[in-house]
């Protein structure tokens, strides 16, 4: 066996020529996707309005282990994949511990983070279909920059809500969306009838993901020749987002590598779903075992603290009812969080996994967070995103303890973007503006006496 | 020989195990520094108090062609390194041109830019020689970021003086120099004497890169234990910048490719000087011939409209002095000027290759760079910064030409680094607000005035 280099990097001809889909080797599949008006599963026909066509398909297909992927989505692929599965020998060596540290690393492209690797998909499909455009949300804007950049790959037309205080907060990231062509309103806005009646229910609103949702499912729904894409909690998010897992087994399969801990940031779940499918679908077969750990901010913990139940996407109420780990649709992060994952719902895949003890979840607080971000940038060189860095708090948290039991495991995280367009949060935690306050019972009930009756 | 992939990517193990002094090569030697009172070359005693001793014998150096890369060095270059050469087959195809394009892309670390690796060099050095720690000024902030990644590294102290109007504009970049642990002031400022002495003269000025050099200078020659140290301009940082060249052709090479034309952009010339190094030496050596182009913003043309004279390198005028292409040290570019490359001078090496008719030299208008950074993001994805595009501009240009002329030259440039903290800049083109106005020959006249007389 050679010398593990810094980088494990594959080549372009190892990118997987298939995604895999955890779904069909689950017992439990995720429960379906349910009509809020019938309370009966949605069919492909009822979500055609709102998806493209090929995208319901990949949605709704839980026995299908593989789905071959495009060769023109492969050919964007490889402008910048794979990406490197980094050994962290210097965090390891700050530590003293006898761990061996991994970070698959997604922030090298310049939506910078791994949201682009669904972007690309979901845009090749709705052009493959004739569609004009796309509409979507964003709120921390990694999802708006990718659904961006690919909208401008395929030549379709962008339009993204993006939650009203990022928009004001994060002039930048704004600017690169339209950079790459797309239009990018405050949500709410007056666009919609969703946005007015928010608007006039709470004038002052500094506007929510779930809300964002709303406004462009509406607006996809009353344009001719447009669908809702999103960037998380869906199926077929996780599915693209295999590519992420596959590539890091298949990197470690190169040294004979077996990692003993896979650690994730948990919003949605992209992320973590991508990352851990193939390790937990031989987790589900019975071929290995390892311990998957999902993190989630302490200030949104929908996994640790969530009810496992059917509830909306979005505030408007407007989309289907996904049953899923969730704080309800009415919760809303505290305005001091900082560190994104501010979803209230789960996906619903891996909150069936979840809840079939196949998964760990840690809530952590955010100033914890912040510090190990920039411990991690100071040794390992890469500003992490604040999301990110809550894979990289449990992951140092679990190296500490090798230390202290003396064990060397092998830890793989998912360092899943870069915190470049996040100095404002950065900024307030040098100046010690970041609390770790969490909700208290009290606010969580009000988003779980909001949640749908169904059965 | 294989199909080209979208990234060259050559293998740790690959990376130049020496940098390549081009200067070894040159019959016409870059003239020496200059004592600024004396009139005489600087010697390395005279040096000493200023710049590490190390760096000062690889600055004076101008016969050894290769300098071994310390195995510490080398162990982080390989944290982001090498650097991937990337075929723009996008771009060619958008284009319709018969040119095969090519980009050395250096903008895959957190500094954003080529800049690390000098910086890792430099901060090496300093920490080898025992010092404390070690003050540079920085501009758009990429050198500033890159060094304070390095100092990060080897647990030096990192004070950065950092051009007003960028630490104002730049609040972000200012902060991510803050989570590496640097101590970054606003310049000038109170700190020195020589930021006293600019603020009672021009109040409201808003600084200039020559005077941050200054007021660097001055703190390093005044702080036991620290030096200072400069991230472009110097011969010791094109040596260290080789590794972009050497990694260039050994990529090339890999597949046969032979290019005819390269282009880099050049401010103070670090990045150029690094590209071209190994291509030059075999255009000195005779043993092949290549088109070099450099491009500069048309409102600080040093090559194509400055002067080939001795100056000071500083607004303070407390440097040596060097010889180069220059504008003067008192010249600074219209506040309009968005596209970097501010500095007034250039490499003093490149400077004497421009002289000896060995490259070419272009100018553009800062909207027409702008144009090529968008087009090229749609296209290619990357974001650029604006340094990086002035280079993009003319290699579009160079691959249109060849539309029209039927030609299949290959064509290779360097993409510097990323535009990420420039946003505000692609504001105001989004918004029509930057302007392609150009100094008069009066205005150039006045900086051309103050030059230092020299023999």
């Amino acid at each position: 066996m050679n010398e593990i280099p810094y980088k494990i990097l594959l080549s372009e001809s190892e990118i997987p020529r298939a995604w895999y889909n955890l779904r069909a080797d689950m017992k439990n599949k995720p429960a379906p996707l349910m009509n809020p008006a019938t309370h009966r599963p949605m069919t492909a026909e009822e979500l055609a309005p709102v998806f493209c066509e090929e995208l319901i398909a990949q949605e709704l297909d839980d026995t299908t282990p593989y789905i071959e992927i495009p060769d023109e989505i492969l050919g964007y692929y490889k402008m910048y994949r794979p990406s490197p599965l980094m050994r962290a020998y210097r965090l390891e060596e700050a530590l003293q511990t006898p761990a061996k540290i991994y970070y698959k690393f997604e922030g090298n492209n310049t939506s910078g983070s791994h949201k682009l690797n669904s972007a690309i998909a979901q845009a090749y499909y709705a052009k493959k279909q004739g569609l004009k455009g796309v509409t979507t949300e964003t709120g921390a804007g990694q999802w708006g920059t990718a659904l961006s950049m690919a909208c401008s790959y395929f030549d379709l037309d962008c339009k993204v809500y993006m939650v009203k205080v990022s928009y004001e907060q994060k002039p930048f990231r704004r600017e690169v969306m339209r950079t790459y062509g797309a239009a990018v309103t405050p949500s709410p806005s007056e666009d919609t009838a969703v946005g007015r009646k928010i608007l006039a229910e709470h004038p002052g609103t500094t506007g929510s993901l779930g809300c964002a949702i709303s406004e462009a499912v509406e607006v996809s729904t009353s344009n001719p020749g447009y669908r809702y894409v999103l960037g998380s909690v869906l199926n077929q998010v996780l599915l693209h987002q295999s590519i992420i897992g596959l590539e890091t087994k298949a990197a470690l399969d190169k040294y004979g590598i077996r990692p003993d801990i896979l650690i994730g940031c948990a919003g949605g779940g992209s992320n973590l779903g991508g990352l851990i499918s193939p390790f937990m679908g031989e987790k589900l077969r019975g071929e290995a075992d390892y311990r998957i750990i999902a993190v989630e901010p302490a200030s949104c913990p929908s996994f640790t603290r969530g009810r496992f139940a059917y509830d909306f996407c979005d505030t408007g109420m407007i989309c289907p009812l996904a049953k899923m780990y969730t704080l309800g649709a009415g919760f809303i992060p505290a305005p001091n969080h900082a560190g994104g994952l501010r979803f209230h719902g789960m996906s619903p895949t891996l909150s069936q996994l979840y809840h079939d003890g196949l998964m760990e979840a840690r809530a952590v607080p955010q100033n914890a967070v912040f510090e190990a971000a920039e411990q991690f940038a100071r040794i390992e060189g890469i500003l992490p995103a604040p999301e990110s860095s809550h894979a990289i708090r449990v992951a140092i948290d679990e190296a500490v303890r090798c230390r202290e039991t003396g064990e060397a495991k092998t830890i793989v995280f998912g360092l899943t973007g870069t915190g470049y367009f996040d100095m404002t949060a950065f900024e307030k935690f040098h100046a010690g503006l970041l609390d770790d306050s969490i909700p208290t019972d009290a606010d969580l009930q009000i988003g779980f006496d909001q949640l749908p009756k169904v059965e």
